[in-house]
């Protein structure tokens, strides 16, 4: 299944071998790709986006029409420099623009549904290296991400260590956290609540289960915030009422302080551009995540591949004011590469955007970034 | 209305004034009562409970069977000691155990519904003290309350400064911050999204709405505990398999970690117990609470009445690990007391839970509470 707007795609020549111990036969990698690859194939860069992102990182989203996810960071003369290097950014497989995933065709015609195969982080890994295969990349300049993608970019670095020379990880954790798994628990429930779900059969239906969809993104999107940002953005400020009354209380259920209307717009926008199931099992992948446990419960034996200097080099990014994966989970990175003698370079930006801001206007993020890539 | 369960209600002799200009006719308000009231009615202690909790502060929940929710503190040789102090406990209104509440039956004799109106924490703090005029009694020794309970007695203190001696207010603030508003209407969403809730109109149907009840509960309860402490508690710990497997994975979305079973059964166990509408209601007047927006937008003249020490002594307690309300709330409420000169002592005490340490064990608030009230 290929969605009529998706650009690029290919088709993987075998099966894609699962921790789970299945193997997913057929699978279709969505992808994008920036800038020329070089004769050698040497200038490569693979970035990975996050639980609700795209491979549409620096083009225009085929579906909801805005701009890149990844636009400030990603083109001519932009930090990650597409006059330099070719970028390539796939749907990971669970997803729903193009990737394999609970909305495609199972091989007996009609979707997998909750049929799909629970998958993990380095399942996703797993094809994006397949990806590279396809492609004749033996081995990336960087692998590059944030939140999970952060978590990929580890993953790959453990995994397969000879493959990439640089890996940037930025405001990601080595593995979730009870809170972690919590708020994401919650989201789930929230969409097999919804009547709509019909146990994941809703392909197909009138509705899809949009409320409870919608109920799990407003869930994700406040941990994505700092306290601090929302207090700067919203405060206790009111919205004007319909009746024209500017700044009074409505004594009402509608959305009347600012803060719940932001919410309720970022719910419902989410619904059009992002399928329920996909949100389930890319989930479920991102609390499975613990690269120590991985690695016989070192995480410095994740990064054994890298010992001694004679792997990658590193550069952890952290945020101040990121409370979903505060600086002391990277610095919990940074002291397994450290263990191993991997070079690794970190840093924690100050921003008040929260975990959101690896994606927002943080000047000295660019810095960081185009300093490491080029360096 | 008055469940069979409930012990002792009374009805409100006139109509109860809200903040929305309206006033509600013919309230009744249950509550618990401990120890003997003086003949001087100088040792009544009111405590103010939180958004889901009930009278039954040291007495058998009748619904649930459990013990009250402050025993730790509140019984004979207790910090709260009924052998000294008249204790009383009433339920809010907008709840539904037993006081007046969108499951009430308006006049028509069919229950409210969302044609209840929306209340604040100042009219909840009005029905108290109209309870304590049905009493005959003038002036409390003390108000004592967490959380919403802290609300009510900041408000008790403000807008009825002659009628308390010594206000207590734990884990609490006095406004609810954009970030508190954005939970609280994620969970307001959650229960409006459930069909079940049909409008507000599911009093006598098959279903109620409590799918979305139980998101709400999961959601919230999140915010009741510390990062440290749900790691403490669960960290990444599988459940045990059905199947007998033990700290394998299931690689499927039945709750797996034990934090999801942990979230799943508060989502459930409390939706016996607690009706949907009434946490629209109560959340609702919680967000609207701007003790200091009340009187001018500046909050020590909120406390005008106790001026260079002519009324209350108070006495704040924060938690260290309390992100819901963290110790900044609670200081910022002492410095407007000492603008004021009230006299005001104040303590951060550090304990893991989060903010429902107000709740559990913690031996110090224990020593702080006597201490206070005793003094």
């Amino acid at each position: 299944m290929s969605p009529a707007y998706v650009h690029q795609a290919l088709t993987l020549p075998g099966p894609l071998p699962l921790d789970n111990g299945q193997a997913l036969e057929d699978v279709q990698i969505a992808y994008e790709t920036y800038g020329n690859l070089a004769a050698d194939k040497g200038n490569a860069i693979l970035i990975c986006h996050a639980l609700t992102g795209d491979q549409y990182v620096a083009s225009t989203h085929p579906v909801t029409a805005k701009p890149g996810w990844w636009e400030r960071m990603v083109g001519p003369g932009k930090p990650i420099d597409t006059d330099r290097y070719h970028v390539i950014c796939a749907n990971v497989i669970g997803s729903c623009i193009g990737s394999t995933g609970p909305s495609s065709n199972h091989a007996d015609g009609t979707p997998y549904g909750m049929r799909f195969p629970v998958i993990t982080i380095r399942d996703m890994v797993r094809a994006q290296v397949a990806l590279l295969d396809a492609m004749g990349i033996a081995r990336l300049h960087s692998v590059v991400g944030g939140s999970m993608g952060g978590m990929q970019a580890l993953s790959l670095a453990a995994n397969f260590p000879d493959r990439v020379e640089r890996v940037l990880a930025i405001a990601t954790t080595s593995r979730h956290s009870a809170q972690n798994i919590a708020f994401h628990e919650l989201g789930r429930q929230a969409i097999m609540a919804d009547p709509h779900w019909r146990g994941g059969d809703y392909y197909g239906e009138q509705n899809a289960p949009d409320s409870g969809l919608a109920v799990a993104r407003m869930a994700a999107h406040i941990t994505y915030l700092s306290e601090e940002g929302l207090t700067e953005k919203f405060g206790r400020r009111l919205q004007d009422r319909p009746d024209g009354q500017v700044g009074e209380r409505a004594f009402g259920f509608d959305a009347e302080f600012q803060v719940e209307s932001y919410l309720r717009y970022q719910g419902s926008g989410f619904t059009r551009r992002f399928d329920a199931n996909s949100y389930l099992y890319i989930t479920r992948a991102m609390d499975y995540f613990d690269l120590a446990e991985e690695h016989g419960g070192m995480l410095a034996d994740a990064f054994a591949g890298h010992a001694r200097g004679k792997g990658a080099r590193f550069c952890l990014v952290s945020f101040d004011t990121d409370w979903l994966y505060p600086t002391a989970d990277s610095r919990h990175v940074v002291h397994a590469l450290n263990a191993v003698g991997a070079p690794v370079s970190f840093v924690e930006l100050s921003a008040p955007y929260g975990h959101d801001s690896f994606l927002l206007d943080v000047p000295a993020l660019d810095r960081v970034v185009k300093g490491f890539l080029d360096g």
